[in-house]
């Protein structure tokens, strides 16, 4: 079987070109230039067999696709542009160096689709199951970066797509609203956002904390998703899902006002005074408890 | 227990000011203002249990700090200067949240040396064993970025330090040679870069392939490091295992010319036309076979 080295020169053959890059994949780093205008945003998330995908079930492109697009999601939740991607790989040992060559292909079929060249990474094989690590880079490229900390009291919540039940399958396949996000943004009435992917009943614990707000969610607003169909609708259980299931990655964001010339979401509650977030139900307004997806230790 | 959250806010307290810095750790992405002179590089390598340490032997703080190292020890191989890290931890089910504290401040005690904050990353647990993943970006700040990719026939190749042995510890503790790095391509005799992590009769090999040249090694003039003092000096397996050891984190560089006025490095052999890698040994000259690390599929 081939080795990592011939794996890295199999990836230089791949590689997607970049006005950015001057010196690519195959160096101790890559080199960039960066737009001396755009600001620069980072950040970082995995995927974990047995936890974000199952590699019995799930196929290497699936998990590489998966894996990028929860990076170009949080590009979304700032409003920015992804200009730079670097991954490493902890490939379980007695993998073929084709199903590397797929997770990358997953990888670069969702990045290729924002123009975001893969310009680095590493590739390790152990006695462990499938961890990916990606790290994405920004430009602001003329919008301004949305952070989670500017909601105030009397601005509306909103959505950007239906929710609930991504775990049959939307989980793999959904498309970061990138482009939406900078439409979004350029109405200049945003005040804060995030990417769904914990779970609604949680990001916007997020919003709330970083921005010293409460909140109120109106749990009849929720716009349902399909995936829960078989649920019958008005069922409170169908709400409850969209309420936490998580893994929606549609954009959760606050505005001043939000009229029908501005692109479509749907308002599902209010910013308020104070720290409490509330849902309000079949049972009236009471504490909304998070039951999204957080990591226990 | 406290959840995933709650370490961030934990990690919060302990961010490291930034002139970069504009958005830090706790949003979607960091958001950084990057110099406009300076270049970006950008890399990312990992650190596996039972690949790159034992958590079974190692501590925590020592992990985190090989982790952060082993990328700063790439910075110091391009001559750049460190300026923001993202990490990802898969964390086992079952660790304290201390021992994730213990792992951070070993990556922050490792890249506060070099007044590198860590901007953003991930942290999720689960039913495997310890991964982390750190991206490094570094600014070139003046220096012009070493690559692999310019040595002539007729440079010397050269090394930093002292070689074999280091899984006696120094695999662990090693210093990234970024100001030393640095100095070395100030010079404007430096053709080529690169950090020794694979082992030297592997390296050599990467900025052969790079730059469309040869090598030669004189074996008797590798620079022996004490960690392997207790087989006799001049035992010719002294020199095996400076030549394929690896995880010296010392750099490997070729130079037109290099006098005693430069900083201190060690010639071990010169790049010759073609692209044969020879070794000169007891033996004469004949074909350098690399021993050192490759993760084999």
């Amino acid at each position: 079987m081939p080795g990592e080295f011939d794996f890295i020169e199999w990836i230089k053959t791949q590689q997607s070109p970049s006005d950015l890059v001057k010196v690519p994949v195959g160096d101790d780093l890559a080199v960039l230039k960066w737009p001396a205008s755009d600001l620069l945003l980072v950040g970082a998330d995995q995927v974990i067999d047995g936890v974000h995908f199952d590699s019995a079930v799930h196929s290497p492109r699936q998990i590489g696709r998966k894996a990028m697009n929860r990076n170009l999601s949080d590009c979304a939740a700032m409003a920015c542009l992804p200009a730079a991607a670097v991954v490493t790989v902890a490939l379980p040992k007695g993998l073929s160096v084709d199903y590397a060559k797929e997770l990358y292909l997953g990888l670069k079929e969702a990045a290729d689709v924002f123009q975001c060249p893969i310009v680095g990474g590493d590739t390790s094989t152990w006695n462990g199951k499938l961890v990916m690590s990606v790290t994405i880079m920004g430009r602001s490229a003329g919008v301004k970066p949305t952070t989670r900390s500017g909601a105030q009291p009397g601005d509306l919540i909103l959505v950007t797509g239906p929710l609930g039940g991504s775990m049959k399958g939307r989980h793999l396949t959904f498309e970061p609203r990138i482009h939406l996000a900078r439409e979004i943004s350029k109405t200049g009435e945003v005040t804060s956002m995030i990417d769904l992917s914990d779970g609604l009943s949680r990001d916007i614990r997020h919003i709330c904390r970083m921005s010293g707000v409460g909140a109120r969610i109106d749990l009849m607003h929720l716009p349902i998703h399909d995936d829960i169909y078989d649920i019958q609708r008005e069922d409170w259980r169908t709400f409850d899902h969209a309420l936490h299931d998580g893994e929606d990655y549609e954009l959760l964001f606050t505005a001043t006002t939000w009229t029908g010339e501005q692109p479509e979401a749907w308002p599902v509650g209010e910013i308020t005074e104070g720290s409490d977030i509330l849902v309000n139900d079949r049972n009236g307004l009471h504490p909304l408890v998070p039951k999204g997806w957080e990591h226990a230790f």
